[in-house]
């Protein structure tokens, strides 16, 4: 008897109370694993989670739960080949472990990188502009993304089954949340595998990582308003899912991500011989047989123009003949089986659906022969491409999750758009186009029903990640059909599991809320000029006040002539007059900003290594000949870089004339060492 | 007989077949009008929405929309009179009637000011950076948001007639989405005089806003993928709406705010006789008796350290007591009725079920005399204070909706987060403080669970809008119990409306797409300077090319002693050359920007009227004594002023050095005129 896949619960792995559910070889039928999740106590789990995991992680800085995944992923790296040999039991090719594998670890990676670049290492983001909510300023809006005290539990497909957790966990992680996982049974061996080595790794917190092997059992009902659920699978599950009383009522947030009928449009524009009618042609091919088309944003609606639709039908039919399937640890093999016979007999019915108003162009679905592997134990089927009759039905509306796709035709752009839309809502299309009218017209038409758009001609091809691959740094979701979710898309990602909340408060009271100066609270003018403090000693509101200095008009003229910049309006009196926003001579927004940097530098060598940028810089009054300008800079917010010796310190520059009015108000982005 | 409330649908005034039910006055019992949506073709309401309104609304741009919105709540503040007459029968006072009328104003107001200066005057939003995707940048991914092709249904609650429907209409019309607004029954006259009104008006685009005037009857069932419905009501109707086919399998977007059980906390800092101390007794007082605490935001819960909790109890005990309750026509009175003798039903049910674990302080909720006004015909009730017991339940579960607030104490910050906490997720919370540390940790345990918090103290009291009020820009809506849902918060919730998508293209493709010129894609070298063109003929990629400039060390000298910006790294070589950064004397990045724009202008008067500031400058590479610079302006936004004869252009700026390697990038913004 093969083994008995455990959880991971509660800081310790479980084996069942039952002999198990066995698990078959996608190509052979043979044995792989057993798997059950008998007598595991699923309410410990969520104890474990909130008061072990979740306590743990958001201890941490954004910045330093982003770079324990970076550490994390490149320990799973160097165990790659391992996952790579078990891989092959799901029936997966090398390519199709690589996009599951590799594909997993660079998501992780981006979320680290992204994590560190685009978060700050703190514990609070916060979200958008200031709002000011009076006529003074002393109250004021902001508002504020926090972590939630709860439990993430994400609810995988089979399909990637190293991918698939990582994908979700990695977001979650860094936004403070403990992760449950459930793998869909089919793979869950592979999935337990990278459990058990992170967990081994002990690179993550205890409790931030918990695996249920097997039925989710009453997991739901120890959900509760901090709780999420991510879900990728079917449609079906997706609705058992939203009438669970916890989603209805217990303000459980379900994020589903659901199979959907992706489609590619070929451009009117594209013809035989064209680069785009190649790339067209290996990009229905490429998502029909990878991962033998078991991938939710395969491309099941091929929609081409009426014109070219019988040439392209053959051109896509030839290509597909050349596709060797079978057992994947067979050299030649280009497409595996699917992941088990239950799932092939699922794909059979549909494609016998699909026949209902679409005929079989190619491909046998009930063929046991023919294939790389013994087609009765291996869930082996050949690619089958199908041709819609004219008002088609089915092929809108059923999925066949394997080798299988639709051609479709259009007489106009409106159709093309009218036809995507009759998917009720997808995760992926795509466009082939090399005319930005047609990409425009398609692109704007197809975006309400997209979660992503691929749009693909010569000029993008050379980079193209194609339709089908999500990446970490766009968002993977999309409304109706395909559940109405999003996940990824970088930080959007991660904000997505944290609660976003509008502070209404003071100045002051914001500044201690959020850890990052807001204008309008309290200054501290420090002792030593603010420069001479390293990131050891600067704080949050240290500040320089600058000595007045004298705009005078030879400045002025001085500075056109130097910089070789004589607009107008700063040379010509009589042009500058007439100009409606100035009146007269004014100085150079370059000149105010140069001049104030005079006034708030300290030049001695000391911590601050560099100014490396300058943000949202506006001009708000004109300074005129005979203006005094000063500058007040105030730390604003800093924030150490984990792999440097130095870290990024922002700074609030306020320029004011002789009236006290505001001149120029901008952020200036310093380096500054962490150490003096 | 009264008369019968007519929905709009289709284009015309529609009375039902039946004679509906009546409604009455919330004071005198006396009918007011009366109610039914028998025979209404609800079908032919979201289509006429789909085929007639939103294709008119999705015309106009964004900015043409917001003006629209300000055209409209202009035209309706000049009607105010008449809707403050007949809101006195929903048992409104006069300043009631304020924040539900002039609130929703003022929430249409601010909806189009934000329109115009936070959203492109266009037709798509940008969201996010673009991502480079791959080692050339000829693939790139941008976020977009675009209009769903869809209709806004809009459920709304008996207790706000007009601001409910105006601040659910505003972001849906401005997101490009028709509306059919559905108000409750009890006080839809209102909300059909203010529809009356706005369809007479003729400003917004026909099939931009219909009304439903009774019972949805199957309205939902005629929804789909692209449509939406926003919910304000009780748990119990949203746990319905969720369950229904449209929602759980139709791809149908379900916003829900539901009622909550609100808390004010009172930091352990705060003594009776601080400033604070008066703050929170009149804010609980205020929040239990505007709209006679039938505000999902009223605070339910009311929050003190144990030390202080007696005295607290009987302070705001005081100021209830003071509180004339009575027909709100009467000038005396400071609180009108429930909004029926079935609401006061209710709220006497929920009391009783309160005091299961709190008791009465003040008040009789079952008292009929007392009142100015007739106690049995109007659904008056005075105030009711409880003080719950240790260890109460009901007060964290039960929401009586209505003049009604339970006492309850803690004795540490953590179990005052825990209180809040067991509310199960709150629209809005308020904390009384002026200990900074106080408000970070109660902030900060609190958010999780809140989309509104207000910290109030000495400081920001003069300003403060209080603890029950949303704001348009700020979000509102609240985690579990709340509902789950998120609207207002100025853009945000326009964007709620709209799908976002990921797009993957080459930058050509994705200039077409956005209208937003992309870097990388082409640009067009145009025979006049750029700055030669009014917004009449200027186009996105325009672009100018300047010649070369060597920077001398005599520059850097120059400019250092000029602006007195005497840093290290440009006037000490020896130090310089220690910068881990620059290792010799580089140029200012001040001087890089200054000379940049010697290079690109076009000196003579013409139609760019000012630059008004940059955006996202960075500093890339070091500019040494002898490096040649070159600037590249391209017109990459241009976004005209509905209510200026100039607009904004946004120029991408590329400095390089003699080797092509990128020196600096920054957007360069200008006010343009728009004719010549």
């Amino acid at each position: 008897m093969t083994r008995l896949l455990e959880s991971y619960a509660a800081g310790r792995w479980y084996a069942a109370s039952a002999e198990g559910h066995p698990l078959l070889d996608a190509a052979t039928g043979e044995e792989v694993a057993r798997i059950s999740s008998a007598g595991l106590d699923l309410g410990a789990m969520t104890h474990h989670a909130r008061t072990v995991g979740g306590p743990a992680i958001r201890e941490l800085t954004f910045h330093e739960r982003a770079l324990l995944l970076k550490e994390l992923a490149t320990h799973l790296t160097g165990l790659k080949d391992e996952l790579y040999d078990l891989s092959l039991a799901t029936g997966a090719t090398r390519r199709d472990s690589m996009i599951d594998i590799d594909g997993g670890f660079g998501t992780v990676f981006s979320y680290s990188s992204k994590g560190r670049r685009e978060l700050p290492n703190a514990h609070v983001v916060c979200d958008g502009d200031l709002e000011q909510l009076g006529r003074t300023g002393v109250f004021l809006g902001q508002h504020v993304y926090t972590s939630r005290p709860g439990v993430a539990v994400q609810i995988n497909a089979f399909n990637f089954p190293v991918w698939g957790m990582l994908e979700k966990l990695a977001p979650a992680f860094i936004a403070g949340l403990p992760t449950i996982v459930k793998p869909a049974s089919q793979t869950a061996y592979l999935t337990e595998l990278v459990v058990r080595r992170i967990v081994e790794s002990g690179i993550l917190p205890e409790g931030s990582l918990q695996l249920l092997a097997g039925s989710a059992g009453d997991l739901l009902d120890h959900l509760g308003v901090q709780d999420s659920v991510a879900f990728t699978g079917s449609a079906h599950t997706a609705g058992i899912l939203r009438q669970h009383p916890s989603v209805l009522h217990g303000g459980v947030q379900l994020q589903v991500e659901a199979d959907s009928l992706n489609c590619s449009v070929l451009g009117p524009d594209v013809a035989p011989g064209d680069p785009e009618w190649d790339l067209f042609v290996k990009g229905v091919v490429t998502e029909m047989t990878a991962k033998a088309g078991q991938k939710c944003t395969a491309i099941r609606r091929v929609i081409v123009p009426s014109a070219v639709a019988d040439e392209m039908t053959d051109a896509i039919a030839a290509r597909l003949s050349t596709i060797t399937v079978g057992n994947p640890d067979d050299e030649s093999v280009r497409m595996g089986p699917l992941a088990s016979l239950g799932q092939r007999d699922e794909v059979r019915k549909a494609v016998e659906a699909l026949r209902s108003s679409a005929d079989v162009v190619l491909g046998d679905p009930t063929a046991t022969t023919g294939f790389a592997g013994d087609g009765e134990r291996g869930a082996f089927m050949a690619p089958v491409l199908l041709r819609a009759r004219p008002g088609a039905v089915e092929p809108h509306d059923v999925e066949a999750f394997g080798p299988v796709s639709t051609v479709m035709s259009y007489d106009s752009l409106d159709e093309a758009v009218t036809l995507a839309a009759r998917g009720k809502g997808s995760l992926a299309g795509s466009v082939i186009t090399h005319d930005p009218d047609v990409a425009r017209t398609l692109v704007l038409g197809l975006a309400p029903w997209h979660g992503r758009i691929l749009v693909l001609d010569r000029d993008d091809a050379p980079e193209n990640t194609g339709h089908g691959s999500p990446l970490p740094m766009l968002v993977h979701g999309g409304p109706g059909r395909a559940g109405g979710g999003e996940e990824l898309g970088g930080v959007r990602g991660v904000l997505h599991h944290m609660q976003r909340s509008a502070i209404q408060a003071s100045p002051d009271m914001l500044t201690a809320i959020t850890g990052r100066w807001t204008r309008g609270s309290r200054r501290t003018e420090t002792p030593e000029h603010p420069f001479r403090h390293s990131l050891a000693t600067l704080q949050v509101g240290d500040t320089i006040a600058s000595e007045p200095r004298v705009i005078s008009r030879a400045d002025i003229d001085h500075f056109s002539e130097f910089t070789g910049d004589t607009f107008y309006a700063h040379t010509d009196p009589e042009a500058a007059a007439q100009n409606p926003l100035f009146g007269g001579i004014v100085a150079h927004g370059y000149l105010i900003v140069s001049m104030a940097a005079g006034l708030f530098v300290d030049p001695a060598p000391g911590p601050v290594l560099a100014n490396f940028g300058v943000d949202h810089l506006r001009f708000l009054t004109p300074v005129k000949a005979g203006d005094s300008i000063r500058v007040t800079l105030t730390v604003k917010q800093i924030t150490p870089r984990s792999s440097a010796d130095y870290g990024e310190v922002r700074w609030d520059a306020l320029v004011t004339n002789q009236d006290d009015e505001p001149v120029a108000t901008y952020d200036v982005l310093t380096l500054v060492a962490k150490e003096a």
